[in-house]
């Protein structure tokens, strides 16, 4: 992987949330370096009710991570 | 989607409650894009205590962020 | 559901840890709304210890957020 | 329950250990008030090495609450 | 047990890891006092991918706490 | 083990990221430190959607407290 994480700063909540489920999906990637293996996967757990809630909770546990390292997006307006 | 996370403010402690809500069913929606899909599982896990009490897990994950984003909402009278 | 989140300050610790309580079960009401199907659901996992350690999970996540906003009762005598 | 949780203060790390035991057990007995039944569970989860592990983990949600509740106890000698 | 947590200080990250280590097994002394069903628990669950990542979750909820009780080990050299 | 973690201070976001990869391993390897037992284990639980949003869910945890070790990398260019 070419660098794929120069800041957590980011823009808006809302690009702090695709930032924490791009987290959220690069462990995977990490533990299954096989994209293939993945796509075999995925459909699996994208039709599975505890998969995606579990999968739901990674991305809570980086946004929170996301939003204090932007200070909650305080200062914008 | 359109902008869908302008701010993580809100007014009261129950409109934050509110969007931790959506924030945990937005994570869902990003992994399984289709809505055929989702409103197929939905009965499944509405009705499964599991699921159920996990969904309220990545609720109280976003909550924490929330409502620190909020300050606690300590200014509030 | 009427106003039922008007702040995060309680009185005491033991309040707080039963607002805590409270802010796990909503999620739930909010995701199966139907208090009849809540109803025959609890019987099961009121009796299950993986749900129950899972539902003391919730509160544990919520009682951290409130404890917090409280800054821990730390002015109590 | 009477009076059962007065303050998250505790003298020592080890007592604020048992604090946190103790807050992760109340929630169980909140949502299985019957003594009999949690007696009944109990041998169960006990040899449960998922169920033990899955208890640990609601401890240690508490134990960061009551750690952060006394400084973590830095002005301990 | 004599006491076994006189405090969260830790020289090092590397101490400060191995003290959120013990904090996670002790709490599965507490719920399963018998050592004895602990040793036949052991390789079970460490032959078991679910329960490692599980026991290794409790250990980086530990973590959390004990590297903010030494504030980062930041005044390290 | 020598030391393998002398600091929580990373350069960028990115290794801190892999710093907490490693964080997360190191929980699993002092529970099993068989490295053929874990070998045996790697393909199952690489190939489990379940295991694998698990294993993401404890670098999440450690990913958050590399991120405030390193005050987020704000001062980063």
């Amino acid at each position: 992987m070419t660098e794929w994480l120069p800041t957590l700063r980011t823009a808006t909540p809302e690009e702090g949330y695709a930032l924490a489920v791009r987290l959220a999906r690069v462990a995977v990637k990490l533990t299954q370096p096989d994209a293939a293996v993945r796509e075999r996967l995925r459909p699996e757990y994208a039709e599975d009710a505890d998969a995606l809630i579990a999968a739901s909770q990674v991305v809570a546990t980086h946004f929170a991570t996301v939003a204090a390292a932007n200070d909650y997006w305080r200062d914008r307006r």
